[in-house]
């Protein structure tokens, strides 16, 4: 039996999907911590290879997507601030010395725009905006069929798009970028410092009072809405892309956010 | 003798350049009205092309710059407010019927950005960004060596990207396009309303004031360039170029965007 496996690697968990071959859905599912139990985090991702691939079966390629730049021609980690020990470390080949398979390692959010695109909301879109709203912001661009990567591997890093230059400071060390405004730690801080939610409170109750229709959280999701609105209808016309995608965690908030997004996306086109 | 023909129409004027096999130069330029004499545009265009072109020699390719959209598949002209009569017209065809030549026929800024990569200030770079300021503001985007053109043609329109959805309505119908703040009726029409030129001044006045150092004038510019710092600053996180190149008549007043630009651009990244 051949198998296919996916991993994603957070600062937090890494997570393994387990594909038989042909079927797009995965037949097995592990998330383990990053960081634990003395192992390195790159023995830990080996670890977790071994436990999840079944006895018998022949792996025939890993994909392994990570929260950093990737460079465009070496395939190098250039930066991940979530996983510092992997930077400048060459993963892939690692992992294919340990499993015997191939492996590629990429940017997270290129992945998971190449993966809607092959077999998810953007099947048969050539051109297509790709967004994660989770903890941080993450975006991926395809152009014409080709993923969007730029001179240093930094394209696509919509979540860093300045939408307010005098905003607040990032934690790329710029102003005002969409991530300052969109992440779940931006909404969790502009609630607490309005009173929304209590100071020990976070995205959970930030959510229920938003779902209990009160006005002021749900101001936060409408304000944070109508920023993306505006970002997302400039990348229309520099990019023309079919389909523009929004997942992650925050999308469940789409009712939410719809508010604001909506008349300001119309607005901008 | 062998030569290539380049052709820059134009809603007021149409430039025809003449270039000697493997000669960057042109040998020869002409620019004649679009529309005069009771000739349909088209008859006049083939008019230019045989009498720029000398006699005895070849005629190799004709590449035609418009100010419209192209559909990316068919190569009709889907939208040209400054040469309505175009729309559905199979130019490119006609022309090389009348010639006897090859002819390809795109975007102006589109090819302006392709000339500039591979002639020009762009040369060995192969995500670049090229925005024209003049009249109006044309852009054009290349990535990993291919210029994007997105689904309907309408990739790289930099003009339209919205920089303040409550801004002034542009020529396209929408609100607070980047060419609203920039574009030579822009900049004549903020300089009118504040009375930093008199209402029978243009382009002229505005820059004759800002380079005998007027204050206001100079404002004029400086909150410009402000806005297209920001906007620049948005693309290059979505992007990633090596490269910006900003021409076109309006790039002459650089000396005078660059106080608003640097600042802005510098923030915003």
């Amino acid at each position: 039996m051949k198998i296919d496996l996916a991993l994603d690697i957070g600062g937090t968990h890494m997570r393994a999907a387990v594909f038989h071959e042909d079927q797009s859905n995965p037949s097995r599912q592990k998330r383990i911590p990053t960081y634990a139990g003395g192992q390195t985090s790159l023995d830990r991702l080996v670890g977790l290879i071994r436990e999840v691939t079944p006895s018998g079966s022949q792996v025939r390629s890993i994909a392994i997507g990570i929260p950093g730049t990737i460079d465009p021609n070496s395939g190098a980690i250039l930066t991940a601030p979530n996983i510092p020990d992997w930077v400048g470390i060459p993963v892939a080949r690692r992992i294919e010395a340990a499993i015997g398979a191939p492996a590629i390692l990429d940017n997270d959010a290129n992945m998971a725009a190449l993966g809607e695109w092959q077999f998810g909301a953007g099947q048969g879109h050539n051109h297509l905006v790709y967004l994660t709203i989770s903890t941080g912001i993450g975006g991926g661009v395809i152009c014409d069929g080709q993923l969007l990567r730029g001179k240093h591997g930094m394209a696509g890093e919509l979540g860093h798009v300045t939408i307010l230059p005098e905003g607040p400071v990032c934690s790329c060390g710029n102003r005002g970028c969409l991530e300052t405004f969109l992440s779940e730690a931006a909404l969790v801080g502009i609630a607490r410092e309005r009173g929304v939610i209590a100071a020990d409170e976070g995205m959970a109750a930030l959510r229920a009072a938003a779902q209990r229709g009160a006005t002021d959280a749900h101001t936060v999701f409408e304000e944070a809405g109508h920023l993306l609105g505006r970002t997302l209808a400039g990348l229309v016309h520099a990019l023309d892309p079919e389909i523009i995608i929004v997942l992650g965690e925050g999308a469940a908030d789409w009712p939410h956010w719809a508010f604001g997004f909506e008349p300001a996306f119309r607005a901008a086109l």
